[in-house]
């Protein structure tokens, strides 16, 4: 069984056993004419692949307790991989959702990584710079590089830590497996959306 | 005396009473032939009114202890107006650094309210929202709206709180009166930077 995760850049194909990342193009041409059954958040791409025969759009199958009306579906889709955690998916946006029992709790957006950068750029030309991916967040630091770095990846960090919660950690997304690592006894699953999927397919006997 | 701190998008003219802020062109239409003692961060404008014969640029007055090379002129003026302190300035970019017996000992940036909105909506339209600047961080939220507003809010918060320090909280810029209410015991002073730029004067006998 196919099952695609199409977000707002890319679209993730899983095939039970690997995950392949690629542009929405790609995903329709090299997959169109096979059974796959998606998710999508991106409007655009959503019109396009609607009349596609052999995709199957599971979104009305996705649903969690608790759940709000404009929710994306792939926060939904993340929240359904486990009936206990705090979920960080860290892509274009990066989502932090907090499911206890089952239950939707609330969560917030915060802005993904090559966003952030985006944005520091748009300001001024002086803040245009990459970002330190190693930068440490003891003690202060006295660079343009490393005062970004620090103001993206210690925020993060201070607003999930700040949930002060008994919940496992849980992290996906391309930048998830990165983020990870500034957090003790965090877990690192690529394959929580498509667990979620699963779920709700199992449930809904598909 | 006039002082002017022209920042990247706006300039912040002083009279010794308060404060006006105007655009760049404002600024340099209605005060071109008036004595005016500035600081400036964009380059464009820099190059502009370098040449002025009544506009003195203060810069190469204004230096802390523990300064670094590339250190924005306006956050070091900042930096100079108390001993001690947290400061934040919370324009474009929202800079926060730290001062401790008139040493500087670093701090970072993080994204102004209007550039992290923008930043959200290049993402996805889905995300183009206006923040609920009333939004409660008590409780996680449940719309889209105020799950952007909570990351934003509570990001900013968390990080500056992460401080964990001894010294006093300061709050300027243009959305640093607001913002300083999410945040006990802060001190919200418009003039600050103004503060930093005549301390400087002073000492340099100017």
């Amino acid at each position: 069984m196919l099952l695609a995760d199409i977000g707002n850049t890319r679209a993730h194909i899983y095939d039970g056993k690997s995950i392949i990342h690629i542009s929405h193009e790609e995903a329709i041409k090299s997959y169109k004419d096979k059974e796959l059954f998606y998710i999508c958040v991106s409007i655009e791409t959503k019109e396009k692949i609607k009349e596609f025969a052999d995709w199957i759009d599971i979104s009305d199958h996705l649903h969690i307790k608790g759940e709000y009306e404009t929710m994306g579906i792939d926060r939904k889709a993340l929240c359904l991989s486990h009936k206990n955690g705090v979920f960080v998916d860290a892509g274009s946006a990066i989502t932090v959702d907090i499911v206890s029992n089952g239950e939707y709790q609330g969560g917030f957006i915060l802005l993904g990584i090559d966003a952030w950068l985006k944005a520091y750029k748009g300001i001024s030309n002086a803040l245009d710079v990459e970002i330190n991916r190693h930068c440490s967040l003891t003690g202060l630091p006295k660079t343009t590089k490393d005062g970004i770095s620090y103001g993206i990846i210690a925020s993060i960090k201070a607003v999930i830590d700040s949930q002060t919660s008994h919940l496992p950690l849980y992290f996906t997304g391309g930048d998830g497996k990165w983020l990870s690592k500034y957090f003790k006894n965090s877990i690192y699953d690529e394959f929580l959306v498509f667990k979620g999927m699963k779920t709700a397919l199992k449930e809904n006997k598909c």
